[in-house]
């Protein structure tokens, strides 16, 4: 199978120039297929703020009423999406913005309200990979918005980890698939307090250990499940790191 | 070579639930491969209004500052696209929403400052039409937003009848294309007063006559060019209706 990478980076990078233009030309730079999944949501609250439209947050999850669904739809699918898009054709990538309504690639259900109503959040349920593993075979590069659909005619605002971990493991069918979730640290770390103790390797013993002693805790721990989780679907490698490091390497490698 | 209908519906009708819904339907119904092209400056309007930013419009087109991109950029290709394409997705249309730097469909030059500066306004210049051929072969219906890129990074607002026009041009090496420009009259009317005094059929030779004698003027002259252009281009019909009648037909046919 050709390999296929999915890069997933939070909203912080893609939203300043400057760490938009690094990452996208470290981006263009990897061989092979690939797929760059983003965030967006501090522009998302400085819009919906411009608008007089509180951001409400529960547990870093964004509560999406009819209007913060407009300013997401606007933010993710418009400004976001399509400034990557435009930036990746200048580095000659065949970029392809989309939300999981394109091509029906990924349907959601909205969340069933139980003690919180996030509103028009969607929960993934259905994904159809067919055309979208044909166009990455024609050298097509999906950018894909945290988005999704309910298939009855409602954008559902998606959590852009899970977009990238669902693609990942529906593509693991046709590719072999590294996923790399880019977030602020260069990657686990044994000592949070230093930015060099990254845990190189983590083996689902290693984990454990890491989990029982401690070390590894709070948001690391439903990040690394969800690594374990895509490994468990077909996914071949998991790699946690810094966005500045996608192309030189290092991280933190879940295997 | 296979049927190819590309409508293009100005903003109004796309902006409102109901409206939208009906057009979305009749469109649905359309047999064949096919193609929606829309428009969305009243939500943008809207919008720039909201965030206190002025829309200033230059013979009907708008003047498109850095601000007024972003604007355009969320409300085209955010808002109104994915609206669209989440509906026609619930009606069991395969859409998929695009701008120019999508694929790099459509190249654009920044319009060269004459009389007027336009600011980020897009004249066409390149269009790839190859790969968008192939999805449409293969029942994928892409819908359209006035966008288009200059392959340096940055988007350029475009008049979605240029994007209709083009597109229906590219793809006439492909199929046998049909063009249709909704507007809000059943058709040219020969008496502007007369709502039901649609021409059913102009000729390169009535249309000369028609002008000589001042029953097509104005705004009409400039549509009834790009039509003669499509046509001579290789786009076997342009329609000239309101969109209420995409699906029931009638409307001028411009041969």
């Amino acid at each position: 199978m050709q390999k296929l990478t999915i890069i997933k980076v939070g909203g912080k990078i893609v939203e300043e120039p400057e760490t938009l233009q690094a990452l996208l030309q470290d981006f263009a730079k990897i061989e092979g297929h690939k797929i760059l999944v983003h965030g967006g949501g501090r522009s998302a609250t400085q819009l919906a703020n411009r608008l007089g439209i509180e951001s409400q947050m529960v547990d870093g999850r964004r509560v999406t009423d009819a209007e913060t669904l407009k300013v997401v739809t606007m933010v993710y699918a418009g400004l976001v999406n399509k400034n990557i898009v435009a930036k990746l054709q200048a580095l000659n990538v065949n970029a392809l913005g989309l939300t999981g309504a394109d091509l029906n690639y990924m349907r959601s259900e909205k969340r069933p309200v139980r003690d919180v109503d996030y509103g028009f959040v969607g929960d993934v349920k259905e994904i159809q990979s067919s055309i979208l593993a044909n166009l990455i075979e024609q050298g097509v590069v999906p950018v894909l918005a945290p988005l999704t659909h309910d298939k009855k005619g409602n954008m559902l605002n998606t959590n852009a980890d899970t977009i990238a971990g669902e693609t990942a493991k529906a593509l693991a069918k046709h590719f072999d698939v590294t996923l790399m979730f880019c977030f602020e640290k260069k990657g686990v770390l044994a000592d949070a307090e230093n930015e060099e103790s990254v845990i190189a390797e983590i083996t689902r013993e290693s984990f454990a250990n890491y989990v029982k002693d401690g070390v590894i805790k709070g948001g690391m721990i439903p990040k690394l499940d969800n690594a374990y989780e895509a490994i468990d679907a077909g996914v071949k490698e998991v790699i946690i790191t810094k966005a500045e490091s996608i192309f030189t390497g290092g991280g933190t490698k879940v295997i």
